[in-house]
């Protein structure tokens, strides 16, 4: 088997920061080492003097290719797993969607052969239930067992993925038999179709008005109400891209209850604003996304409870409209703004920019990045570390480097981006994928197809 | 005009307790006055040396003849309201009930013909929302104008009153606009109806599980969702029979957040418990209501909000049915069991009771059951104190007669009663319904038909 | 006897408005009734026609005459109380204080010589202990049996008043037996000096840094240990001058776990915040009190709380010290600047002027200014409230004339108004003491002397 | 160098578990390598099949030959670093004591001198501060400097150890400004001695009263009092020996502000409570320490606050006096006990047992009681974690094996052990210290004298 030797870097885990040497065969870390302790030979040496050695990142929220009010995210799995790549993560898992009236196996089908043979890096999949009956609540045991262990619902969406209370307590009560865990888009639906209406109706029709309808008092009503649901189901549950304060306040108020209750937050909640989504000329719509941004102000909430680990997990709910021909639909009606941003590529840099400006140090990146995801959703040891037998997921580093985001450079595929002119100190240099080099010196060396489907195992979400 | 003078008690009211004489005229009070200070002559004399002087009890929560579950409440207007007054309790505010697919007009016309000649005391109504649409959201503000100004959503009982959140929001924002406050049951419903489908198919049929899959919990994330709806609509709102202490926390954070929302509890929630609904031989059907009776340990904190004003209102959602005949029909399956529980008449008494036992003081007596729902509702001045103006509404309370609480004595038209054998200090003496005796020295002297329908205005909350 | 007649005015208590007649005959209030119900005669009527009849205030906290840093307070109990009465105050309770190593009772001698016959209004004392110690702890019951029900504490002034926490304990344990009420000023006077002497060593010596090392989370945290001592002792607690929001946040806190915790604020702490202390040429010194000043944010909170009733009182904290000669003694050292502002003339006419701004409504103006002092302090229902059998202590209130404070038009023996050039809407126009004008249509027309020591029971703080 | 490599065994950190063997050579670990993968040679090799291999525990707060009221703590360096290396802790940070009228370099002195050459595993110090003053708080920058980095601070004992607010608040400010951490003992010990007196006199003199004056409240006031000084003085601040839920609910709410605060428990703690204080023949005194043992109760909070990481650390107050001579010199008085208890030996079996018991996963064993102390008083990453480059203080564990804890076989210099007859399941088989054998196979192999003084760098506190 191939041997791969990492030399002189600085090892970063959730735990630890090392001088080590990283060796690598058959897909795998089999040893860490002192620099200089050992007489190791390998075929591939990487010099990571001066760089850091951390695991591939893991984002545990991306939508490719998929449908939504009459078009589709503008990533398919081959570009969108190739910039994810690019940006430094390896293994990503992405939302299989239960159709109205079918089965989640068909979903689930489904979003295997859009995902089969095209991928740069591993992936696994979440199950999305829009259709709660007796038949797809047995069929989630045999998800579980099938490596699909976490299932999306939503109190959001009326018509569309909207579950009620009774069918979200069913599918806990379900999770908490049989392990997996419930994730919850936690936003008052029914609430907001009202204010929708009503913005509408006096004219409010710009993309501004997408931040002021969909209030963060209601985004912290639904996720009270998924969390006492939670509760008397007996369940733990994951509620996806927080974005306002009083949402953290009801996480926090759970948490110190001592609930399995745990947070996921994104980027552009912790970068961005309702001053993007107020920019003029139609542009904030490219900042239109559900949750969705929140004034300034909320970012201090997100950070503090990322470091008091009231939140676990940064995800990128990557889910990317063109503005041109996508975005552009809901020009004159903020409601019909296809839902979403582009992500993926840009988390890695973004938190370890977060780690420059003090908001976390070197290990909370990783864990927040890489571990916690990879444990929450089972995927841990074999993706999220760096350890002897873990996948050599591995990510080289250059924390001095400077680079500027922008569409004109990143490998998503998507017209625009959120970052457009961000300065960002660190970036990607070489990226492994089980060993194996998809990105080398920041030229692409992979292959599509060299990403597999990871069934995954249960989550381990204590602490 | 006939002038009564009653001499020589204590009056008490919310907020001061005086040795005073009070003169009524005109079925009003006209003069208080030290006793001794005045000449005033009088055709009528009443002497309360050693009694109290209270204000005729406001019950802001009944259910005359309310239908249920294919039965009807066994108390008519006429028997409920002569039942009150031998309570102490001199106006009641019952429900109205919109028909399904009806107006609200309709459902307030039907209450009226029930109620019109019949009533030995004042009384007024609140109206139940069972379809909030288009035009029933415009009939509101009518209503408000003619003296109905308060509403009833609920997020409980799906398919018989529950409004979805989009629906109880709008209601809320009309009341926002033209004054009138929104009460809620606040249970989630729709996850109450999936433990009652478990529970029936794992074989509990007894009453004691209605307080078993009725949640603590599900009470707690409805009154916190209601309150956010309520935040949201920038309207203050009222929860009806607040049974659990978790629900009560959720009071208590809003009222600290300076929001304007308000509990009411009931009697059964402060003397009754799980203990009573676990009785053998289905007699714990007897106290099947909801929300449903709780642990014993549940009434320390309601006791305490009583007192700290997180609780601001005791009303007893009367709502009686016989054991034989109508409790009996969920023999073998407690979710048949027809929801309520006798208590117009014992309300005062009661809370007298706590007064002896120390929870209450004598002035919060008053206040609970007397001044805040006056206030609350828009009856006050008019109803809820003694004061030169107000309605004569009066009661002769003896606070040291003794009396044993009993179907045998009771004249509420239900064949049992939940504190049967339960011994009180405290009793009505005479009762003066504006100005006219109901009651005097324990003897019915009214007349059915006396009692008068009482327009109300806008509540007054503050405080 | 004399009988005074006051007609056509609206009574304001804590719980009612009403329009009625106040007929006063021997010093007290004898009856009320409705307009035009009655045909009562008297000597003296005055036309109470679009004026508010309201109790006299009540101002639970001033120290005329004090000695402080070897100046002493300039209002004379014959100053202060005249001013008190223009102002439409007619009960004082100042606070006596034991001479370090002396008895309680020889502080107590000494204030009612200062104050004895040349009140023109009624008065009681408060007792500072600055010297807690088995024969002054003794000596609380003695002076609660006669009179003087409740004693302040410091944890503030170090060397001076500061008492060590097992001090407070033991006064705390002794009150707990004998019913007297704790007064506490709660700041964390050992720290504050810690932060004074390195102010003073970094050069800050302006005014404003007086605001600066007298810090929040000082007070906050004595707020809390008061709290918590309290509680250990079995006693209640009431906090002088409460002006952080943090502090608030310990009363909310407490009152939330249902303790006897109670929190009195200042006009100074509602109006004015920390820019006033930052006026140049060392006006500042004007608004150098202690407890501070704080930002103007933290007004929002201080009425939240008192319309919440998480805090219960407004008192002045009168001690006032002349501009020229008394401030200046701390020009170049804040630390030297007297402590204290004058205010017992303005306070009931700045709590109107809230409820013409709408922080509170205007029974809660009559009852955290009249009523809930004199119930905490034990002097009610002898004052507070206009009710047959109180003392005819009364206040003909003009709620639509205006006016301008400052210090060449009031009455208060201090050369400058911390409220200078402010505009007010509401004005006192007669003010009756135990049925004696002292103020007629703002003439004075009272006499020193006529104001006598009123000892208090104790106090009935439920509610 | 000698090699030692260990294969086969389960390894254990803070973040991962992996099956790995283990190289070590020159008292580091090496290397990590998967089991089968490499070729390593090595002089002594360890079998640790079945086993786990940890990190040696760092046991953060102990006693070793403290005076005490006359007597001294029975373990000395030598018999107590023995014990603990049995038990398989393989640091310990131990607290010099500045004597009163001393320097810190005294104090340091003094305790070098106990310690030198007699240890069987490292050890390093903390500072107890007893005097606080200028000449001490200048000393703190130096101690800093020569690996001294955390210093105590007593709310408690008055007369002995405890410093006034203002003391403690500039130790704070100098700690801030150096980088050290303060520990506090957070007790009103003012209030407790007003408790002890009063209890003494009403003749209440057995140990279970130690308990019930020491109340918890009292501990809540003083965690919450030593949070808000460390936050005037901007600096973090790690509680020692929390016992009392209410004080767990000050560090949470402090954490939840975002505040850089720190708590640790103990065993005792965590499996005794006020049952054992009243055990009869004065065998209580066995239990009496200070913090107090609390009602058993309050264990499920601390168990709840280790997994939410509210408390971060486990260590044990080692503190063993004798039964018989030193607990006896409280006979008849309460307040003469010697405080303090065994458990050098105990924790990290006590620890597992809670891993066993499902309180704790085994990560969150590793991380309280070795990787947390070891970051939070900055040893790590020499100490507390498994990886390249770190000391090789190991531990090979069975987790299957069953042992009985008592006096008669444990190690300590102590006639008694508090955990008498506890079976627990796991023991200490093997423990290397820098890579030599103090324990093998349970057969002691070390000698006094191979510890070392171990320099302490800043601690690093984050997450």
């Amino acid at each position: 088997m191939t041997r791969t030797l990492i030399t002189g870097g600085l090892v970063i885990t959730a735990s630890d920061e090392l001088h080590a040497d990283v060796l690598v065969e058959g897909g795998r870390v089999v040893a860490l080492a002192s620099h200089g302790s050992h007489d190791w030979q390998a075929e591939h040496v990487i010099d990571a003097a001066q760089k850091y050695v951390i695991p591939g990142g893991v984002d545990a929220h991306t939508h490719m290719e998929m449908p939504f009010g009459g078009t589709q995210a503008s990533d398919t799995f081959e570009t969108g797993t190739l910039a994810a790549a690019w940006g430094g993560t390896t293994t990503l898992v992405d939302f299989a969607i239960q159709p109205k009236g079918g089965s989640l196996q068909a979903g689930l089908d489904t979003w295997h052969a859009k995902a089969d043979g095209v991928c740069a890096i591993d992936y696994a999949f979440h199950m999305i239930m829009s259709d709660v009956n007796a038949s797809s609540l047995r069929e989630m045991d045999r998800l579980v067992e099938s490596g699909v262990s976490s299932f999306k619902l939503f109190t959001a969406y009326p018509g569309v993925f909207l579950s009620d209370d009774g069918q979200i307590l069913r599918a806990m009560q379900r999770a908490a038999a049989n392990g997996a865990l419930v994730m919850t888009h936690a936003e008052n639906g029914l609430a907001i179709d009202v204010l929708v209406e009503q913005a509408l109706a006096r004219g409010e029709r710009d993309p501004r008005h997408h931040g002021e309808v969909r209030k963060a008092l209601l985004e912290a009503e639904a996720t009270h109400r998924v969390i006492r649901l939670a509760q008397v189901a007996g369940a733990p549950v994951y509620v996806v891209h927080v974005s306002a304060r009083e949402a953290v306040a009801e996480l926090m108020r759970a948490r110190d209850e001592g609930l399995p209750v745990f947070g996921e937050t994104c980027p552009q909640y912790l970068f961005l604003s309702t001053d993007n989504l107020a920019e003029p000329d139609f542009e904030g719509a490219k900042y239109v996304c559900s949750t969705p941004l929140r004034p300034a102000e909320h970012q201090e909430t997100l950070w503090r409870a990322l470091r008091t680990n009231d939140l676990q997990v940064v995800s990128t709910d990557h889910c990317p409209f063109c503005f041109k021909g996508q975005k552009e639909l809901g020009r004159g009606d903020f409601s019909k703004i296809p839902n979403g941003m582009p992500g993926v590529e840009n988390r890695m840099d973004l938190l370890h920019q977060a780690v420059v400006d003090g908001h976390i140090d070197r290990r909370r990146w990783i864990e927040i990045a890489c571990t916690a995801p990879a444990r929450m959703f089972g995927l841990h040891p074999k993706k999220g570390t760096i350890a002897p037998g873990s996948d050599a997921d591995l990510v080289i580093y250059d924390p001095h480097a400077e680079q500027t985001l922008s569409a004109r450079t990143h490998h998503m595929n998507v017209d625009y981006s959120p970052y457009e002119g961000r300065r960002v100190t660190g970036r990607v240099e070489t990226v492994l994928s089980r060993g194996v080099p998809v990105i080398e010196n920041r030229r692409h060396t992979g292959r599509a197809g060299h990403g597999v489907y990871v069934p995954r195992g249960l989550g381990h979400y204590a602490g």
